[in-house]
């Protein structure tokens, strides 16, 4: 809904006005390679789960500047007055149609600070005018896939319902979230708009407000149960909890359908379903659930399971669809490779005080090795056009003392696919429900050591010998002579 | 744009739920009241600034349900594989149009915890069903224009833009978050399509990949002065900040047009900007701006102006876009009064184990009072239907002890204003730079004590007594009863 029609100005001003200064000296047709990677760990974990493909691909299929665009382009200014962009370039977008090829990890895959995500190759103005929306689009669902992976890590195979939109950032914020969250490992959501839009299971029963629109507590349940006997978890700390379970099950108890479950939002959430569990159980409810919601995440989910909770249906709000404790991926776009005026690619990186922040040069792919038990145990960063070496070895960009030979002959799988080729689709995208199974089978291929969310076991990610090399030349380079 | 078309999905299940409850049970028309108010004090400051009535007003005005929603709807099961929904239910949801009463503070009204920033009266299953998206919405704007509001009073008159497209939540965290920026202080946005549809200023010139796609970097900084010299301020630490600077210098000497400025995106900003300010002074460029960036919020900001960094134009992105330290304001949205079955008005509260958490019971209004400098020194709560007592006394819901009696013939502004008459818009929305405009004033009417963003002075906030008495008998009634 959202996307199908071009977004085009979601975009920084800057990406225009170098658009047009690339334009302006000629040079928007020369060929530029742009990565877009994160930095740090997001929640203290050791990777991210890769979302928000596919809401890329359709920004970018519907990707184009429209008649109001144009006309609210041409009459900006600049400090002193005067237009800011001259009405042969805007011409010129009117008739831009992109042309650049992308390369993507798929959505669910884990990935580790400094992997390219994506990298777009193409006309550098093309290539330039896509930074900020992809950052936006594929930074948040990135995000969020990953608190939800983690949640769901937490919930031990519970299921866990995606309860956020009254708290998301913006409805964006909560539809696209939604989406995410689901290829993170939910099971369905609250967000009405998000079943009809991405086909996520969609689940609810009643609020507070349905209880205190009764006289009584009993009476609100009975109605409830009245008029939807088959969708039935009760809300049961309205008043006092206990008692209201109590009232619950003399509801339940007068009717032919199975009691679905209660649902508590507040109090002290393991005491509490240790009383319900059994108040239940004694009723013979045995399989009706106990939903719990209020502030979780997957440390309280954690702590509630550690504590012998007997939740077993999670309501997960505020903290998955804002990842209240780092809300937001640190991920960038840079150049990393760029024609010269005579068509040579020449490999580029922005140098940085600190080592981790300088970028790795050139366009690379990611290649995943894995053990002969099929788990994954390290990661190579490696020339795109040049290839790999065989064998090769990797070093740790970050403390070069560590390295890593990989033998003769080792396969590996090579994360980065094609998506666009010279602006044409030629990626089949998998249905919203097989990206969810692809997280899990995807995660299922890590080491639990590497999968802990706290403290995990450090995971190898290495540049690819020649590309450690080219690095460190192009620094030398870069500071002696700048 | 995203708001045009009608978002009526944009809801939980259970809202719809519930409506097919009171739908099914004849109850749909009985009227009831919602409120809308937060309880934690956003970022540890005082009030927050209202924010996203418009948008609520656009998603109210196109709310219907179209035939897309009807189909997915229908198309609903319960968990044992029954339709959620029966047809002639969605026959009456495809003929609803709402008929309800809107009061709402105007948008850059501070608010304090408890007070409502809104409430819907009208039939209960319509301003059930308004809860999700009213959420969203109010929360989030009003979130963020509380951090822009901290953010700019840091700034202590500096220019700031916003530049949180790339870590906003999703593409309306980002349209929506600018303009609630902007609502907030903000003078500028990097957003280009928050530009287009809000009318909100844009800004840019550029980025390290454009110095990184040239050999040189003066050659980049003369490129960019070239085609763009109205709209230059260099980007200076893509190498070493303080040549960059000098380089820059070189450039901009040769030109006829102004030098805007400089822009520092990393490193120690403090020194930077002295040293930078030294150099552009003695060029002789004393009007040139030094613009920083880089993990700003409020707390950065004052630091920097502490220690006499020469900073003059902020860019502030993830932590204000994601309000990063508090990314969601804690909004509900409660029944606080229903007729019964009789026609009668019943007021009702949430109680909770803790005080601060029980509602206040009825519909209310909110009255500031302000002494003969017109500052504001208290608000009261009172009922909308009954008014104030006059003289009338204050009672603080949380310490009892502390009360507050207000003089005879003091009148007071009230803070609620309709918007809605059943269902009919009876307010014309101000043009956003007179919203922003108006926070600006309305933050001028609080001591400075209030407004400190550290340990700020306690404002009173009470219930007009009656209210206070009422809320008293309801705990003990429901205490007692249930």
């Amino acid at each position: 809904m959202i996307y199908k029609s071009s977004l085009a100005l979601l975009t920084d001003l800057y990406e225009l006005t170098m658009a047009y200064g690339y334009w302006k000296l000629g040079m928007m047709e020369r060929q530029a390679s742009f990565s877009l990677f994160f930095r740090r760990r997001p929640f203290g974990g050791n990777y991210a789960i890769a979302a928000g493909l596919q809401t890329a691909i359709e920004f970018i299929e519907a990707f184009r500047f429209g008649e109001s665009d144009l006309t609210y382009l041409e009459g900006l200014k600049t400090p002193n007055g005067e237009y800011l962009f001259e009405p042969k370039f805007l011409d010129y977008l009117s008739k831009l149609s992109l042309n650049c090829d992308l390369y993507a990890m798929p959505e669910g895959t884990p990935v580790f600070p400094y992997e390219p995500l994506l990298f777009v190759r193409g006309p550098i103005l093309e290539a330039q005018i896509l930074e900020s929306a992809l950052l936006n689009i594929i930074n948040f669902q990135t995000l969020i896939a990953t608190k939800a992976s983690r949640i769901c890590e937490a919930a031990e195979g519970d299921e866990v319902v995606e309860f956020g939109l009254r708290r998301a950032q913006g409805i964006d914020g909560a539809l696209s979230g939604t989406r995410a969250s689901f290829v993170g490992g939910c099971h369905a959501t609250s967000n009405v708009i998000a079943g009809k839009h991405f086909g996520i299971p969609v689940k609810g029963t009643h609020a507070h407000s349905w209880i205190m629109a009764f006289d009584k507590e009993e009476e609100a349940f009975k109605a409830y149960a009245d008029v939807m006997p088959n969708n039935c978890i009760y809300l049961v700390d309205t008043y006092n909890t206990i008692e209201g379970v109590k009232k619950a099950i003399a509801v339940a108890k007068t009717k032919k359908e199975k009691m679905l479950g209660v649902r508590l939002d507040s109090g002290d959430l393991a005491q509490l379903s240790i009383e319900i569990r059994k108040l239940l159980d004694e009723a013979g409810f045995t399989d009706a659930k106990i939903m719990a919601s209020n502030e979780l995440d997957e440390w309280v989910i954690r702590d509630l399971k550690m504590q012998g909770a007997k939740v077993n249906l999670w309501g997960v709000g505020t903290n998955l669809i804002t990842a209240k404790d780092q809300p937001a991926l640190d991920g960038v776009y840079k150049l990393s490779a760029i024609q010269n005026e005579k068509g040579k690619w020449v490999n580029k990186l922005k140098i940085s005080e600190q080592l981790v922040k300088t970028t790795n040069p050139g366009i690379l792919q990611v290649r995943r090795f894995y053990d002969k038990e099929k788990k994954a145990f390290a990661d190579m960063l490696y020339d795109f056009e040049k290839g790999a070496s065989d064998p090769c070895e990797l070093i740790d960009p970050i403390d070069p003392s560590k390295r890593l030979s990989i033998r003769k002959g080792e396969k590996g799988r090579d994360l980065l696919i094609p998506i666009f080729s010279k602006g044409k689709k030629i990626y089949d995208a998998p249905m919203l429900t097989d990206i969810r199974l692809n997280t899990e089978k995807e995660l299922e291929t890590l080491p639990s050591s590497v999968r802990r969310f706290l403290h995990p076991h450090s995971y190898f990610i290495g540049l690819e010998k020649g590309v450690y090399d080219l690095k460190m030349e192009l620094i030398y380079e870069i500071k002696g002579k700048k």
